[in-house]
């Protein structure tokens, strides 16, 4: 564990944009429901027997991508400036962000230019390859790729997207707004971490609507930068071992800390055994294929078992990209 | 293989209701989308490239229940009268019609009571009682529950629903308007065919829209009653031995059978083998879990490949209810 030299959030974000806020997310909805429609939130019989709560999931894996990031790419690109459309998109990702950053690129007529780490998910890759994105793998983890994908856009003078922005936070807020209409008496929402966009736009988005609803964040046991900056008040950069490449975060984001340190109600952190349980149980109760970040939320909501008994429940299944190795290797367990 | 005695289709279909119209199926969508949201059709790089054509995939995967089927229930039950919600419903099933049937009473008030032959699918059994379905298990097969289930429904004075009446039709018919929609210059659609609501809802749909739209229907060659009776005109029971239950057909039926011969520009019969595989290529080129049946569309592609070559081709992933132990055999293979 490392302590940056900045370390104090707050006096990291100071430097930041404006706080995202609930009008924010609702002027999103124009430019994301231009392309995407709301999706499913279901109730879960099995799954509500197992927490004995009223578990319902939010099916963001029924993305067009197959992941809740896509929202935030499009609200992202509907703002671009002329300029910054014809210097095309650079970005860094473990596969999702990219995927969104690409298929926003390729229906606005945007190159795309994604960094992805050594090993990144070859389904993901693909997705990003297929979506006319220019994929450059670069680095051991998703930090070296952002380092070095930064260096590139200042050098071909093109956009820079960071995973964090206040335009995705915005446009993944939506799907926080539709849980709230699709289920208006929610009583507890819990939605995985990587780099927070997910769980800041959601608690936004809720808390806005109704103060009185807990948001629960979660992230694997194996990458918890962001849950140990959040817990401490700090900067914390961690070791990260976790097969969910959807939460491996090593360096925490100071805007979406500073977002969190608000808005959030708690935040665990779950073993990736509890995760890879927690993907099987999807597939069995839900038959929806969670990638380990999508799974996440459920594993965390078994472990917080007996303070959600009888609660209306909403786990957020962020994604459906698992690859087929992981799959295999997890049905082996 | 066994022909009827009253083998001729026209002849047997003369004592049916009056065919399905495209009227009727538009006349549906209040009902199915009182309760339901259309579901995503998306194009798919991967199997695009493998087919050598533009691959979309229709996902009723997507729907509350896993299974297209639910959108005749919702348009049967709101057709129902007073004394027959009364009397309850009663119907056999290898799964996803029971739970489009316990699915739409549930909502209704409406009491099920559902057949299954033994062996069912225990993911779909597990999900009718949730449902609060009474699920009896009688029977070897489909046709077993069906004929005993009938005699129930007479004694118990209730309402039986076979799987082809016209009411549910017309509800899953809606998904070939969606596709029509969605997608106004598709040129051929590839349905699965069980009782064959599916293949004559899409086709009475797309054709009443774009009579130049090919339909093609696809079952296991392990259970061929239905293409043996397409293909001859007459009503042929086969042999059924297939892993995929909702396209498990022993007896034919005469009132699909009858609509098929109208619409349907072909019928196929796919080997088992090809659908595990298919079901292994679903999963990894779009990330979601079909059932065999759902997975037949996919199977009948690949093996059409040189005549589907260029065109703009929809897939209808009609059900995703595997049950975990179909899939972690079919990984095995």
């Amino acid at each position: 564990m490392k302590v940056s030299d900045d370390a104090n959030i707050l006096t990291s974000a100071m430097t930041l944009t404006p706080m995202p806020t609930l009008h924010d997310i609702v002027a999103a909805r124009r430019h994301v429901y231009r392309y995407l429609h709301p999706t499913p939130l279901y109730r879960y019989g099995g799954l509500s027997r197992m927490i004995g709560a009223e578990v319902w999931v939010k099916h963001e894996n029924h993305q067009p991508i197959g992941a809740f990031k896509v929202r935030g790419g499009l609200n992202l690109a509907a703002g671009l400036t002329a300029a910054e459309r014809r210097a095309g998109l650079f970005t860094a990702s473990t596969g999702n962000h990219g995927q969104s950053i690409a298929f926003s690129a390729d229906l606005n007529g945007i190159k795309a230019t994604i960094a992805v780490p050594e090993g990144a998910n070859p389904a993901k890759v693909a997705a990003m390859r297929d979506l006319n994105a220019e994929v450059i793998v670069h680095g051991a983890d998703f930090d070296s790729a952002r380092e070095w994908i930064m260096g590139e856009a200042e050098a071909r003078s093109g956009r820079y997207v960071g995973p964090t922005e206040g335009p995705l936070i915005c446009g993944v807020g939506t799907y926080g707004l539709e849980i709230m209409e699709q289920l208006p008496d929610v009583q507890t929402i819990i939605v995985p971490v990587g780099a927070g966009s997910g769980a800041c736009g959601t608690s936004i988005a809720a808390k806005g609507i109704n103060p009185h609803v807990e948001v629960i964040a979660a992230q694997s046991a194996q990458a918890p930068a962001m849950q140990l900056s959040w817990q401490s008040g700090k900067m914390v950069t961690a070791a990260m071992d976790t097969f969910a490449e959807g939460v491996a975060t090593r360096v925490p984001f100071a805007n979406t800390q500073r977002i969190m340190r608000e808005y959030l109600d708690d935040f665990v952190l779950v073993d990736d055994g509890a995760i890879r349980r927690a993907v099987v149980l999807l597939l069995e109760h839900t038959r929806n294929l969670a990638e380990g970040a999508g799974a996440v939320s459920l594993a965390a909501a078994l472990q917080l078992r007996d303070r959600l008994a009888g609660r209306k429940l909403v786990l957020v299944l962020s994604g459906g990209n698992l690859s087929m190795d992981q799959l295999r290797d997890i049905l082996a367990d």
